[in-house]
This record gives C-alpha cells, structure tokens and sequence, in this order.
C-alpha cells in the first residue's frame, strides 16, 4: 500500500504510522478515535483521483479530511473494528490543496482549491472590499472542502444562507476515481440535476471535493453593530426573538444563550449582565443605524449595543466556558421552527433533569438551531451512558417539534444510522438509493452519514 | 385506465380526450405538441400519491404539470411516439393542488401546496410586509411545484437568488408511489442527503412535488427604483455592467438588450432611447437613494431613474416585441460567467449570420444568463431547420465560455441528451445513476432532462 500512495504522491506524503492527529476530528472531545492504515496528502486534485482509484480497485475505503474540526466524527477513519473498508482504510488529508487558483473581486467570484481554510477566503474577500459570510466557529483551521461537505453554516448565516448558497461549482473525484467539473463562475445553471447541492453536505460519503467556486458579496455598507438583551425567561426572550422577526428588518444574526450556559458564560460578559438575566439574546444590524435602532426597539428595554469585536470574541467563547463548568459535555445541534424554538429551549433542560444531568443550550436562534447540552465530568463512565441515552430523547424532541436532529454538524459517525427518526422509510430508501448510485462499492467514508 | 383512475380522483377530474391544452405547454411557440391517454386532476397529495402508484406498478409514464409555461417542452407528454411509457402516459396536473396550508408572516414562512401559483404566493408575502423574490416572467400562470422543478429565476433573482434558495423543505410522491417529506418549517438542516435540492430543477423526473415550505423575506425598507441607460456598443455596455458590479452597491436585478433587442422594443422604452442605442442596461437598487446614485454614476452619463411599474411592464413585453420582428423566433437561455458576457452577447449574432439569421439576445445580465434568439418567418421550414444547426452552435460557445446550456429554463424535452456536451462523461454518469436510483422504471417524464 505505502510504496504504491508514495508513488501517487510523493514518499513523504504517505504518514505509515497514521499519527493520532490524522485521525481524529473534534470529535475527540467525546473519545471518537480512529484508525486507518495509510494518511495521504496529495498535492492536486489529479493526484487526489489517482490515490482515489487506487482504493477503489482494491477496496480501500476512502475517507476525506479538511481541517478535521468537524463534531460528528465525519473525519475520523474506522472509529471501531469493522467499519474499515474490506482491504483496510487511507485518509485523504486535502491540506496540499491551498490554492486560490482565480480570484476576480470584481466580479463577486473566487475559485479555491478544497484546502483552503475558511478563514482565508474571508480574509482575501475582506481585503478586497467584499465578504464570504460563511462564519463557522473554527474558521482558521476548517477548510472550504469540509465547509462544503457539511454545508457549513454559522451566526451570520441567518441572514446570508450557509455555504451551499455561495458555491456555484465543485470539482470532485467521483467514484472510481474520475475528476469532475459541475457548475462553475457562471451563477445561474439547471442544464443537470444539483450535484454541486448533492455534494454539499454529503461528508464525504459520494466524493472528494478538490476545488470549488464560490460567489462572494460586496461587504455590507454599514458597519456591524451587534445589540443583546438579557431576559428573565425562555419564553420572555423567544418573545423579544419573534418581536425582532416582525420589526421588518433582516438582522444578519439572530443567537440566544439560555440560563444554563449564561451560568457559564454570564460572568465574562462584556459590561455585565442583570442579576436576574436567565436568557440573553444577541442580534446584529449591518443594514445601517435605523435598523440598529429597530432592533433595540423590538428587543426592549435593557437591550443595548455592543463593540463586534468584544460581543463576539465573547461569544465564541461560550462553548468552551461550558465545557469548563464539569470538564466535559456532550453537545448536540438540533433545529427546530423558530416558533418551537421555546420547546426545544425547556426540553433540552427537562430531558437533562429526567436524567439527573446539568443541561444548557445556545445557538443560533434565529435559525432554529441550538446546540444542546449535557454536562458532564470527564471519565464518569455512568454518567455518559446516561447522557447518552439523553441524546436519543433530544432527536426525538428535534423531530416530535417538526426538526431536525442535525442543524449544522452532520450525521457523521455519531449519529449515522438515525435519519430514519427524521425521514419516513420511502424518503430514507432515497437516501440509501442516491449512495448506491454515486459509491457503488461503499468505500467512500464508509458508515457516516447513514440513514 | 380511466375507470381506475377516475376512481382515485373522480370521474370528472380524468379527461379523457387529454385536450389539446393539457399536452402542450409555452414550448408551442417552437411547434411542440405532445400525446397523452389521460389528463388527471388530483385534488390531495394522496390523490397524486395514489395515482403515481397505479401507473409505476403498470408501466404508465407519468407526466407532472405544473401552468405549463416552461419553454423547454418539460410538461408536454410524449412529444414524439415511441416516448411514451410502456403502457401509456398520463399527465399528472397539479391545479387542484392550491392550498396555502399555513402562512405565519412573523416567521417569514408560507406553506403552500404544489399549484399555488407564483404570483398568488407574491401577493401574500407582500400583502403582509413580506417579499417572496422569485419572479420569473409568467408568474400569475406558474405555479410553486413548476418554479421547484424548473428552479426557475428571474431578474430579482440576481440579487435574492433562483427558487432553491428558498425552499426549506418539499412534500413530494417518489416511486413507486410513496408520499414523504424532506425538509419542513426549519431553516437549518443537514441530517440527510439533499434531497430538497435534488428534486428542485429535477424537471419532474425524479417525482412529483405535492408541497413546499417556503422562505420569506421582509419587504426591503427602501423602494425599488430602477435605473436605466443605453451605450453605442456591447463592449461600452458591458463595461458599464462590470463597473456596477465594482461599485460596491449589491443591485436587486442587471438586465441587458442587445442591438437587435432594441431593434424590436425600443420605441416604447419609456421616455425613448438615444438614436445611436445599441445596447441597454437596466439595473435596480431596493437599498437606498446612496445606491440608487451609485449606480447612476457606474453606468455614466445618460443613465437615468424610471418609474419601475413603467419599465418593467416595458421590460416584459420584450419577448413579444422581439417574436413580433418576424413573426416567429427560436429562443434559448444559455449561462456564461459575467466577464465571458460580451462573448455570448455578439457570439450569438456571428452564429445567426453565418446561417443568414437575423439574432439578438437579452436577458438577465448579472447572471451571465442569455436569452439568445434567432428570428423566424412562422412556417418556414429551411429557415427553422437553419436556426436548429445554429442552437447547436451556440451551445457549443456556451459550454466554450465556460458556461451552460441552460440558465432557467432546464433540458426538458428541447434540449434532451444535450449535457454530455457540459458535463464530463464521469459527470453524466451520476447523472444518470441518480435518475436511475430514484426513477427505476424510467417512468418520470420519459425522455426528459436527459443527459
Ligand atoms: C470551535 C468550533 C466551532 C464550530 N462552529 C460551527 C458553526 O458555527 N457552524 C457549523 O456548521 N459548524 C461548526 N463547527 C463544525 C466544523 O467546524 C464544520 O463542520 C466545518 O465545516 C468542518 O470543516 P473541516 O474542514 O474541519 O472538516 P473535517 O472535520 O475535516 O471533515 C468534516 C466532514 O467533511 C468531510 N470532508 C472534509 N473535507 C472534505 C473534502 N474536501 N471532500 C469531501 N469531504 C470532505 C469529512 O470526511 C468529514 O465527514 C465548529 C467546530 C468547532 C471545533
Ligand atoms: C413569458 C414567460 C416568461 C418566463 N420567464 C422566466 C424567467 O424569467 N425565469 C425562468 O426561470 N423561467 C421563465 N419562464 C419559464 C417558466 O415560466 C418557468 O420554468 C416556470 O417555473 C415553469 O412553471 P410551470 O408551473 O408553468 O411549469 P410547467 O411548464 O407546467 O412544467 C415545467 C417542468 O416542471 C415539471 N413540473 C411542473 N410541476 C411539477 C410538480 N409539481 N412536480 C414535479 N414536476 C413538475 C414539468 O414536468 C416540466 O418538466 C418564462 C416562461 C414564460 C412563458
């Protein structure tokens, strides 16, 4: 195997000893470790479908690495014994693939090879007066590929859409082993079916994307001017959301903390928050002063703003002041319609309570989607199985409130095989249908993202 | 057929004779006239369920139908014989499939059944402060399930975004005859494949969309106005589209005419057009008076305001003024990337002069998308077969540019077997793996979008 990848790729492209750091993703906060026999590190997307072919003739599975801070598990290789492909496991790691092979700010466009990180397109965007508003947490070390193989979304895409509403073209190495073009600069194209969509998403279940091309905007005329109320209620606080809903402006983010995570986070809050603050809502206008002003109206009195830079340095924050709380946790990222988003709220905490854990949840509200939250101490054994059991009821909360059990993660390894709580049987027999089609030999990331 | 049928839908919701106006759709224009054994209006998604039941399990091609006013032939059945299904073909119209099943303004949310139609779904939104952008060109005849299998645009569409951006979830009947739902209320959700943009511009060949729950906008704060100006040359007129893109400012829409357009429409511009006008640009700011003189300044001295119920009444009746040149016309809608526009622009009038065809193009500029027509004496049999060569040609310089074959309107019937020549072979192989996953009888559409 190794003699033949170094061939592909290079001798010292090929990591023999697949380093612990090659296969695991963020999902290590939960244990997830995986194992492959070879990690790759291709230098082009023709290398990329050489070292593609190679697996698929001999049945190796396949599995597609961006930055690796993936939730679900998505990038970690054979998490437990049998899920390997037949002749054993090759993570392809796209980190070689880091040019921005055209960029044109004036025309709204950039074509980037699948390593990039998110993080630097945003930042040439930026530079040239425009922006790439897919804001994932991890944006310096997630990479466009995973961002478009989870259909990445985060604060701001309230308002501007996640990353399948930016990409107009892929490049991908489809099964067995074939480099394609679908879509591409132009922005308007139904001459076939949504394959760019039908990759988005798809982590890396149908195909290793190596390059993309992606629409970008003018950035906003207005400074972003982020504005937060504290409440002393769930629903007082999903109240003041449906109020901003219905003021006739479009916030470009709309995000909540609820008591358990204002616990966490309240203390570092920038200029404090009230005694009684047991919910806190954070919006941001970049529509100009009079939207600001209508926020700050429909979020009530207290509501006031802030500096961005703080409000969200703070914010990004949040997750890991909860996990400090017990030094561990065990998160998931529902969605929900807005207008059950109180539900979701109350149940995430009484589902907790059902099983004598601490639970909390923030997230994007105006989305729907929460990431909600068992605390836990690190190797109490019992106490994750119970929080284990918790996140079964979480799905079927997600799914009894018209949801989702996945707003932003993905199935991955973590929740492959629970689609079906969510999709009636002739929806997940499509689902198994499309795979069949597109990874006939089911080498590529095999047991994520199953139904 | 029809007793069994008319016991699904009742007796007078099977039309027996399929009337000639249930078999063919705009596509007539181009002379297409398509054959069905039965015309049925289903009032309930079971209904459609039911019905598509009855004819994947005999071998009956299924024809969905939406107004039947998409160009490509997609609704009509059967255009030639031999395409039928095994047993027959029934057209599937979704009329009665009119219900808007909820609405909540306050969460910008509508759900609507199938035949609800475009402008019936507009008219809602902004009777309660709401936009819904898509604005294809028929929309008081379109109906929701049609614009979803077309992924139809318009020229709102540049700023906001064609259908798919918009649909958050779909209720649809796949084979063999099952009723399921993707998607709903939510606005985030990446637990499965995505099947909600699969089925959107599917052209009713994957199964027939029952329901979709939509997205909706706030009515932008600032009116729409548009502003207008005319150049001597394709070049100076696409110099002014590149400096609008650069102005920072995001216009609603970027429509273009090109010389023989105008030829046709310019003397019921409103207000008139400068003798030497060889090309126009239309552009729209919904964000500010800022904008609206923005764009004045990018598109340079002669650029004026218009009343925008004015122009675009103007703006629609240019397909009819060009058709009127000579009585007939073939029309296709090719995409090219915004910096090959000038391109396609004066490539489509070297194509028809090489076939001694008078053409133009206009259409929807910040899209790169064209409507490139040759004119035609109606009934003139040498002159159409010349314009048939010549669609072949600018397919060619489409997928040359970078570009596709189709921008809006989808392969349908016209332009079946035609992706082969955007796509590479590995491409339009998933393509067809896809269709075969979900249709396996091949009974959606027959003959339709094929690759
Ligand atoms: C602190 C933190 C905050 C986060 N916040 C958000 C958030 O706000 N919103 C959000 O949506 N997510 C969030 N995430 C999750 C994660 O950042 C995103 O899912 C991100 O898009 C993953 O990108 P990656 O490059 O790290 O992918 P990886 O973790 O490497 O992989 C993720 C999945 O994509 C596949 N994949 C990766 N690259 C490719 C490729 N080129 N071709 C095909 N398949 C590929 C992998 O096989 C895997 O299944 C957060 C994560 C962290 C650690
Ligand atoms: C004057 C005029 C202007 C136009 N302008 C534009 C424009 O600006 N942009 C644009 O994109 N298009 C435009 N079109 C094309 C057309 O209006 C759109 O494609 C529209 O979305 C078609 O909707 P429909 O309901 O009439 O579909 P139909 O014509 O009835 O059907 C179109 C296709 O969709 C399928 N279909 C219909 N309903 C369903 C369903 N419920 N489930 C599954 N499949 C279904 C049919 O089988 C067919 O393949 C224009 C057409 C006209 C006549």
């Amino acid at each position: 195997m190794h003699s033949d990848l170094a061939r592909i790729v290079g001798e010292q492209y090929v990591l023999k000893d697949a380093p612990a750091e090659w296969t695991q993703d963020a999902s290590i906060a939960m244990g997830l470790r995986g194992h492959a026999d070879a990690v790759v590190l291709p230098a082009t997307a023709d290398e990329v479908a050489s070292v593609v072919a190679w697996c698929y003739e001999r049945g190796v599975a396949i599995v597609p690495r961006g930055g690796g801070t993936g939730y679900s598990g998505g990038a970690t290789p054979a998490p437990v014994p049998g899920t390997a492909g037949p002749e054993g496991t090759v993570v392809v790691a796209l980190d070689r693939l880091d040019r921005i092979r055209s960029f044109d700010p004036g025309l709204w466009r950039i074509e980037v090879e699948a390593g990039v990180t998110t993080q630097t397109i945003a930042r040439r965007a930026r530079e040239n007066g425009l922006m790439f508003p897919v804001d994932p947490g991890a944006a310096e070390q997630s990479q466009i590929g995973g961002n478009i193989a989870t259909n990445a979304g985060g604060p701001h895409c309230f308002k501007y859409g996640v990353t399948r509403a930016w990409v107009t073209g892929v490049e991908a190495v489809l099964a067995p082993g074939e480099l394609v073009s679908v879509g591409g600069p132009t922005r308007k194209d139904v001459a076939g079916y949504d394959l760019v969509g039908l990759l988005t998403g798809s982590e890396g279940t149908l195909g290793i994307v190596t390059a993309a091309w992606l629409r970008l905007l003018p950035a906003p005329p207005h400074p972003a001017v982020p504005v937060a109320c504290a409440y002393p209620t769930v629903d007082a606080g999903c109240a003041a959301i449906e109020a901003v809903m219905a003021s006739g402006v479009v916030p470009a983010t709309i995000e909540y903390l609820d008591a358990g995570a204002l616990a966490a986070a309240a203390a570092s809050f920038p200029g404090g928050l009230p005694a009684d603050a047991q919910f806190l809502v954070v919006c941001e206008a970049d529509s100009g002063q009079a939207d600001v002003a209508e926020l700050l109206e429909a979020l009530g009195p207290g509501a006031r703003r802030h500096e961005p830079r703080e409000l969200w340095r703070w914010r990004d924050g949040v997750g890991i002041a909860v996990t400090a709380v017990q030094g561990g946790k065990l998160s998931e990222d529902i969605g929900v319609p807005l207008d059950r988003l109180a539900e979701g709220i109350t149940g995430t905490v009484e589902i907790g309570l059902r099983h004598g854990l601490d639970a909390c949840s923030w997230g994007h509200a105006g989305d729907g989607n929460l990431h909600s939250t068992f605390l836990l101490r690190p190797g109490d054994r019992e106490q994750l199985a119970k929080a284990e059991v918790a996140v079964e009821e979480l799905f079927d909360l997600a799914v009894s409130l018209g949801g989702t059990i996945s707003g932003e993660h993905g199935l991955g390894w973590l929740k492959r095989g629970q689609l079906h709580k969510q999709w009636a049987p002739a929806a997940v027999r499509a689902h198994r249908a499309v795979k069949d089609a597109l990874d006939p030999a089911g080498l590529f990331n095999p047991g994520k993202k199953t139904a």
